[in-house]
This record gives C-alpha cells, sequence and structure tokens, in this order.
C-alpha cells in the first residue's frame, strides 16, 4: 500500500467506527510513518484519529512531530492523557521539547508527571544545552555485580519494553558508581551460571555530563557504539547517550558549522516565521555592513588614485571574491577537519605550510592568468602585473589568514567557526585593499 | 591509566618479551584505542607490536586506521596474514579500502582471498560510489520464516562472533527474498516455541542497493534503526547498512554541501598533499576569477559615472559582501533543509513567500542605516538614497535568488548545492552591480 491508500483507508475506518481495522493498520507502521499519516490528515479527521490511539501510540506520535505540531498536540490532549504520554516520552525528547515551553508551563506539566521522571527530567535540564547530560536519557538496563549471567538475561526481559536499546547493560555498585558493561554478545556466548563479575569489560568509555554534545557524538562515532553512559564526576551512573541521537548531533553541528562559516547566525530551517528569521540574520548583516564600510574607508583613502585610473575598479571585485573565499575555505577545511581531530605541534606546523604551499601554488597560477586577461583588456602590461602580484599575495595572505586563525582560537578554547567567519573576512578584505591600492599607488606614474 | 602510560606499558612488555602482559593490556582496550597506541608507538617498535597480535587484532586495528597508514600496514604484513586479515574484515570497510587502490593490486588481493568473501566484495564494488550498495556489509544473521524463536536464537549464538549488530534478524524466503524482519526484543519477549512467523514485522523498511547512501542515511535516522536492510530489484536480501556507517555518510554529506556551499571543489583534509589540494581548488578559483571579471565588465560600462562620483566605488564591497551573504545564507538554509524533508507545492511556496518577507525586512533595516551612513559620511543625501535602495533591492533579490534557484535544481534533480553556490554568486554580483550604477547614473546629475 502506498501512503496515500493507508490514509484512505484510515480514514473509512475512522468514517465507519471499525476500530479494529485502524489498529490493524497502525500495527504495521513505523511511528514516523504514523507521525507521516497524521500530518497529511485533514484537520477535520485528526480529533477521531487521536480518539483512536492507546496511550503508548500517541507518545510514539508525539516523539515524531515537528516541535509546533508537538505543542498543539499537547493542547489537545486531555489533562489525564498528556501527563500519561510525558511519563512514557523518552527523557532526552521530553528535555528537548519542555526546553521550548515557557517556564510556567513546564513547571505545571512537571507537576503532574510521576515523582520519578519528572524529577530525572529536572535534573537534565539543569545541564547547559549541548551537553551530553542534555542529551541523555534514563532508559537502560543496569544490573549489580554479584548477577549471574541468566539473572541478567531475565531483567533483561523485564525492562525489554522500557530499554531503547539491549546491546550493553551497565554494572553498578550500591552507590550507583559505574563499575564496568556487558554486551548483549556476551550474554549470548556465555553460560547461564556464570558471574556478571567475570564477563564484565571494566575499562568502560564514558563521558562525564558536562561534556560537549559534539564530544560525545564523536566518541560514538569513534567506536561504534550504540549507546555511551553518562557519569557524574564521583562516576556515578547518570544516563545513556544513544546513537540515533548521535546522528541528530552530528547533522546539527554541521549545520551549525555552515551557519557560523556563512555569517548567518542562529538557527533558520523551513518551519522559521520571517520575522524571527530576519531578527536572527540581522545582527550579522549589519556587522557585515560595517566590515564592508571598513573596505569602503579604505577605499576612500586612495581616492585620487582610483580618480586616475577608474580601470582599477573593474578588479576589485574578482580580487575580493577570490581572497574571501580562499580564506572561506581555508577556514572551512580547518573547522571540519578539527571535528574528526586534534592536531598536535607537528600536525599543526604541517598544516601551515600546507596551506602555504596551496596559496603559493594558486597563487602564481591565478595571478599569471590574470596579468595575461588585464594586458589584454587594458592594453597595459604595468596595470597588470599590479593586478597580477596583488592577486598573488592576497591570495597566500587569505589561504594563510584562513588556516592560522581557527587553529589560534582552537588553542584558545574559543569555537574555531564563530568567531572566524567575520573576522578572517575583514582581514582578507583589508589586506587585499591595501595591498592592491598600494601597489598601484606605487606605480601610478606608469599607470596613467 | 592513561594513553601514555599504557604506550609504556605496553612498550616495556614488548622489550622484555611478556607476551601474556602485552596481550592483557590489549585486552582492556577498545579497537579505536589499539589503533591510537599503534600510530603513538615509534617505529622501532612497530614491527614487534604487529608481531605479537593476533589476526582478530591485527583485522580491528587495520578497520581503525587511516587510508595511509592501512596500505603501509598491507604491505607490511605477510601474504598469509593479508589475506586472512581481509577476510575478515567487515566488507564496508573493506570495499573503501580497495576502492582507493590500484585495479592490479585489487585483483591481487581479492583472488587470494576467500572465495565466498572476494565475490561478495566484487559485487558490492560494482555498485556505483555513494550509494546503498557500496556501504552495506554481509554481517548479519538470517532466518527462515518456520524457524522457533529458540532456533532463531541458537542461530544468533552461533552467529554472534560474526554479526555487527545483533539488534534485527532478517528472514527470507529459500531465494532469499526478504519476507520480515525481528527484533531482537521480540525474540526476548516470545515464547521459545512461536514461531517466527507469528511474531515477524512484515511491513519491513528497506532500500535498493542503488539507492543514495544520504537517503539511506536519513531513512535510518528517521526510523531510529540500528541496522537497514538493502535489496535488490526482486527484493533479495544483499545485505545490511549499519548506524555506524550512516554517522561516517552524514558527516561526508554535510563536509561535501559545506565544500559545495563554499565553492572549493573535492574533498580536502589535513592529510591531501599540497598539490592535491591546490589543483582540487584551481577549477573553482578560476571560475570565480572569471565570474569577477563579469563583475569587473559591469564596472566598465559605467567607467563615466564611475570617474564622475568616484565615491560610489567606496560602497561597492559593502553592496557585494551583503548580497552575497544573504544569497548564499538563504541557499544554505534551503540545502540543508533538504536534508531532512522534502516540501510539497504549498511548503515551496510558503518557503518562498517567507524569503521573500525576510528579503523586504532585512533590506528595509539595512537600507535605512546605510542612507544615513552614507549621508553623513559623504554629505550627500541623494547618495545615500542612491545606496540605500540600491541595497534594498539587492537584498530582495539576495534572498529570493538564494532561495528559488536552489529548489528549482532539485526539482530538476540536480544536487542544489553543486550547481548553484557560483551561480547565485554571479548572478547576484551581476544584479547587484546593474542596480547600484544604473541608479546611480539615473541620477548622477544630482549626485555631481
Amino acid at each position: 500500500m502506498t501512503e496515500n491508500e493507508i490514509t484512505l483507508a484510515l480514514i473509512q475506518s475512522l468514517k465507519d467506527g471499525r476500530a479494529q481495522d485502524f489498529q490493524h493498520i497502525l500495527d504495521e507502521l513505523q511511528p514516523y510513518d504514523v507521525a507521516v499519516q497524521y500530518r497529511h490528515l485533514p484537520e477535520k479527521h485528526r480529533e477521531r484519529f487521536l480518539l483512536h490511539l492507546t496511550v503508548r501510540q500517541l507518545t510514539e506520535l508525539m516523539q515524531e512531530l515537528h516541535r509546533n505540531d508537538q505543542v498543539r498536540l499537547l493542547e489537545r490532549m486531555s489533562v489525564d492523557q498528556s501527563t500519561k504520554v510525558l511519563d512514557l516520552m523518552d527523557n532526552d525528547d521530553l528535555v528537548s521539547l519542555l526546553s521550548d515551553l515557557e517556564p510556567t508551563m513546564i513547571e505545571e506539566l512537571l507537576s503532574r508527571m510521576n515523582r520519578e521522571e519528572s524529577s530525572y527530567i529536572q535534573k537534565t535540564m539543569n545541564y547547559p544545552p549541548e551537553t551530553a547530560g542534555r542529551i541523555m536519557n534514563n532508559r537502560y538496563v543496569w544490573i549489580p555485580r554479584h548477577y549471574t549471567i541468566r539473572e541478567a538475561i531475565d531483567k533483561i526481559r523485564d525492562f525489554a519494553e522500557i530499554a531503547e536499546y539491549l546491546n550493553y547493560l551497565y554494572v553498578v555498585d550500591d552507590d550507583k558508581k559505574l563499575l564496568g558493561v556487558v554486551s548483549y554478545k556476551d550474554l549470548i556466548l556465555g553460560e547461564l551460571d556464570e558471574q556478571i563479575d567475570d564477563v564484565m569489560y571494566t575499562r568502560v568509555v564514558k563521558v562525564d555530563a558536562l561534556t560537549d554534545q559534539e564530544e560525545a557524538a564523536a566518541i560514538i562515532g569513534r567506536y561504534d557504539f550504540i549507546t555511551l553512559p553518562v557519569v557524574d564526576t564521583e562516576n556515578r551512573l547518570l544516563g545513556i547517550i544513544t546513537v540515533d541521537d548521535v546522528i541528530d548531533v552530528v547533522l546539527q553541528e554541521a549545520n551549525e558549522d555552515i551557519e557560523k562559516l556563512s555569517a548567518s547566525g542562529k538557527s533558520i530551517d523551513f518551519q522559521t516565521p520571517p520575522f524571527v528569521a530576519a531578527y536572527r540574520r540581522l545582527p550579522w548583516l549589519i556587522l557585515l555592513l560595517f566590515i564592508g564600510l571598513i573596505s569602503g574607508g579604505i577605499i576612500s583613502r586612495f581616492e585620487d588614485t582610483l580618480q586616475t585610473v577608474v580601470a582599477l575598479a573593474f578588479f576589485m571585485p574578482m580580487i575580493a571574491g577570490m581572497t574571501g573565499n580562499t580564506g572561506t575555505h581555508s577556514l572551512a577545511v580547518v573547522v571540519r577537519g578539527l571535528v574528526g581531530q586534534q592536531p598536535d605541534k607537528k600536525g599543526t606546523f604541517k598544516l601551515i605550510l600546507r596551506e602555504l604551499w596551496v596559496g603559493i601554488i594558486i597563487g602564481v597560477t591565478c595571478a599569471v592568468l590574470i596579468l595575461l586577461i588585464a594586458y589584454i583588456w587594458q592594453g597595459s602590461l604595468v596595470l597588470g602585473m599590479v593586478v597580477g602580484s596583488s592577486l598573488l599575495l592576497t591570495l597566500i595572505i587569505g589561504t594563510l589568514a584562513g588556516t592560522i586563525i581557527p587553529l589560534i582560537l582552537y588553542r584558545l578554547k574559543i569555537d574555531p567557526a564563530v568567531a572566524s567567519g567575520p573576522l578572517i573576512t575583514t582581514i582578507n578584505d583589508i589586506f587585499s585593499l591595501l595591498i592592491y591600492f598600494g601597489l598601484a599607488s606605487l606605480f601610478i606614474s606608469r599607470l596613467m
């Protein structure tokens, strides 16, 4: 059945009040597909659709919807329903939802929830955004070290409905301190009477709750884990991060890098309303406006030179554009490279040397090319040489600035992406104009 | 123990020839950590280090190394060793490694391998790069539908060592056609005598081997799967894609988008040698050079205007920079937005309308600001109005071009990121200069 056929079948079963058929169709759908159906459903059928869902189905639907639809669904449900749904929701999804609501609303929702769940949620929400603590959940199975494999398997059976993934069991002591980890494979391959103590792996890879979420994601990616335990400073197990959330983190961080590299401010997606989007973009644009005016100020210093040789203006966009591109590109290489690895001193030096070479190679090539073009177009060899040598110098400087500045920021523990986009643009603009007009002024008598 | 302490302990055990102690240390390390140790090890100790590794450890090490180190390790091993290692390697890792070797080398290595493995590898390598077929592996467990849960669990036990993840078992018929899927949870929660037929889920989410890897990654992300089955056109199960590879795909695709958005050509990382990096960047830079010259050509058409009012040149970098930024940013929003969802006609229209509003809001704000600045700086209200209204128009055009062009390319099934970076820059440059100098020429008598 195609998506549309399913929609029609669902509507028909709702109209006829055939609850069993309705459930039959839903049983064969993944939560994501149920959410797709819900979004496609005409408004008039939604109420009855929701009436026919069990609490578990409502929860799954909730977890798959976009933020706006989540809030609307929350308002639609009865107090009793919404409380049950919130109790059942994965903590990390719930924390992410609550973070976007009003404080009074958060308090009200939390007060109605199961005490244990709501206190876990509150604890999680106290961790700063974008940390491991903020994206962890408590859907894991823990066991004491004296359990046998048989007991562990029994516990898994009891918790299978709740646990998000069963790939690892965490072994803790009475204080909930993390002692070890047992993989499901170990249980399957071991003897039923063996003690967990004997099969567990004690050098557990884990993260502190305050670890940056990007670092936590990198660890899961590096070790190919499905889940990663999160502990406090005393090594007490607080929760786990799961691989599905890591995919979201990787996507989010990549998008953030893109936003920062293109100097465009905070996250904007298809759903962002126009005023919010404009408000988020304006600070950066105004910053760029002033950066542009700095360039204008430099040009105004060379007004006489420009007045004498107006043709100089013809090459300005080309020089500025290419220097900007080389700088941004070197920056992108460094920023994205740092996601995967942290170069030591030797590596850093090698990288800078590499970029110097790149700058020289592309600089010489482009300089020769533009010299010829400028000579043919404007008939002045001197102009060609001024443009060509300016381009050579600015490309080398652009490449180096795009490499060195993010590396310095990285050493200073500042996110290289955020600070260096506009910074590099400014530096490159200033240098390229100073070099270009400086050289032109030097040879002004030959240029006339 | 810290990383350095482990390195020292490893070296000491190698020097003293205490093989058991060496294995004891390694036992507590994850494959990734072993690879880190190997890379940190001084060259003189590496030979002995490798001698002490079992074939399985060698394989794990191999899978964690960077390409260059992999090739070097391959050359170091004996023919017998390398054959065993290749047989044991995850197919997807092996395919990725082989893809970078010389054809004769590939043939030689494959000819020595286990027949079954090497034919699977060859089949996989026949799929185009960046498809699901190219990143799948055969480390999954399949069962016939008539099995009981008990038989399924027994089969899992037999294959636990080989299978990458045990979260799902795939149910196939005699032709290897995919009939259903059983999650490990289902097995745990079911009765041992129940038939797989009765518990399996038949609406299996799967991908064709020729599906783009980005699409396959999006499906795993959407459904929170650990593995995703890959089938041929006849629905025969060919392999699975695992979530750890998906993280790599997501990272790779994000980096590709960044490269394309910043118009910087093919992938360059910290390891790329300078000549290769320069060679990959040059085509784009030369393209940008000519784009820059188009702008220069337009300016040259307005030589007289510029000669009369040189101050016009002062605002050129600002207008070009801001129009470029708004265009690129709208482009980035669309390109990254399309990773997660495909808007229908209504959604597309809403998005374009949203960006029109954004363009108007930011355009009016920035225009008023620059009008005031230009008036104060240059003392000419007319100049301020020319600059301001140019900025208003170009910002609106920039935003719309950055939105509409990638959407059109997307409808035409062209990757919006690749074609539209330079395209949008060119269009925006041309429009902004034409508008700016056009307006200036209109009001030239008032500007003098």
